[in-house]
């Protein structure tokens, strides 16, 4: 199986009055991680995605752990890999630790849609099979 | 069963490039609606919990679906009830809906922690009545 | 000269770590002070403006001094009024103030934009019109 | 002269409904700098800074202007230096540009605060010697 990681510091700008990472911020890393991997795993820029191909990848659902509180300074190590892979849509899995300490853990479901009709759309087939190298299913 | 309600409008700084609301920005929604409950329905302002009293109630868990996008100008109607009361936890339901049209649905456990020691602590008894006018078991 | 007011409760959202509103949640507010604005005063929503007429206000420059931190809890009043207003673009200045504390002073420039072409252009003649209702060379 | 540089990916998250950075997000990216320039170059995290030693570098000050506008898939290229350097506070001069165009540039006036008393203090005599590093009347 191949998983992609990522890596965030934790700035001044994710945390809230207790010190610590306010939530809403974690999903902005999320994102950051999804988009990432996108460019990286995939070659599917966000710029390409959203811009000349008028798709996007919006969460259908998310269902957020948190384990452990981060706290400015930690750096935070992402794994992300791909669950079941459906016709327009992918399940995918991400958690979050520093150091050997899980922080979060994350499961969503992403849904490929054309932006113009705002309606679900089959992943391009060479697009999907870049995905399923991310499967657990697979071994790399 | 009470419900409290609150209305947020969707302002530009909430939307992505395809012109919907980026889903971190419905955290932060959430978290406000979060907020003012604890303000206005149970008379316990976060300026009050986090400062003299040093307490936070950060989210354990939390998982929300999407049934439909969000646009600029739309305005969301929240919906928030109590679900299973812990000793330091609560489970929180809230929905947003613009008209008729539900566009999500959340359900996430708040733990009351003490900052200083981050760790979880019971409810207050007042507190924890004050919570429980808004389960699902009462009946307003 | 008309004066647009408006009102903003610091939200956990808002603070840092330092307990104090982070500079940039400032922007996001002074944006949707500006929005409200052009809503309410100009009756010209952000939803048309950037829908059907596809065009934007993006600040061209601006300048905020800051004279006293603000805290969860505080409620924060704003005061709009516009300077000098150019053949596509308008001079505004914005006041935020708890109480009788003055927190920050913000002088920007907006420029209308075409969207699609990404150029300044002339404000509509009725726009130009009600912006200037609220310089302050006017008495209302 | 020495000057600090750093580079920031512009991502899905900095985009409004017009798919240019929204400039909020362009004072995160700045706050973000500044917390980098600091750690790296100053060798004081924000985290020693408000964590253990208890202060802060707010901004007393900021002007920005605008040249012109990002786009997802930018690449903006930062470049840091000192002004002049005051008892408690600095002039630090940020530019940010994608290749060789222009996007924006920064003057601001940081303030070393007491985070408990939130009043201005002196810069330790090792931090302002490493800050003078990058005051453009130093050749490096």
């Amino acid at each position: 199986m191949a998983t992609f990681t990522h890596r965030t510091p934790v700035m001044f700008q994710h945390c809230d009055p207790a010190g610590i990472v306010f939530y809403p911020r974690y999903f902005e890393m999320i994102n950051a991680v999804v988009e990432t991997f996108f460019d990286r795993a995939l070659d599917w820029s966000f710029a390409t995605l959203h811009g000349s191909e008028r798709m996007g990848v919006p969460m259908g659902r998310i269902d957020a752990n948190f384990h452990a509180a981060s706290r400015l300074g930690d750096v935070l190590d992402w794994s992300l890999t791909i669950g079941r892979i459906g016709r327009g849509s992918a399940e995918i899995e991400i958690t979050g630790a520093c150091g050997a300490e899980a922080r979060l853990s994350v499961r969503g479901t992403l849904v490929l849609v054309d932006l113009d009709k705002m309606k679900s759309r089959p992943w391009p087939e060479a697009r999907r099979a870049a995905l399923e190298r991310y499967t657990k299913e697979n071994t790399a």
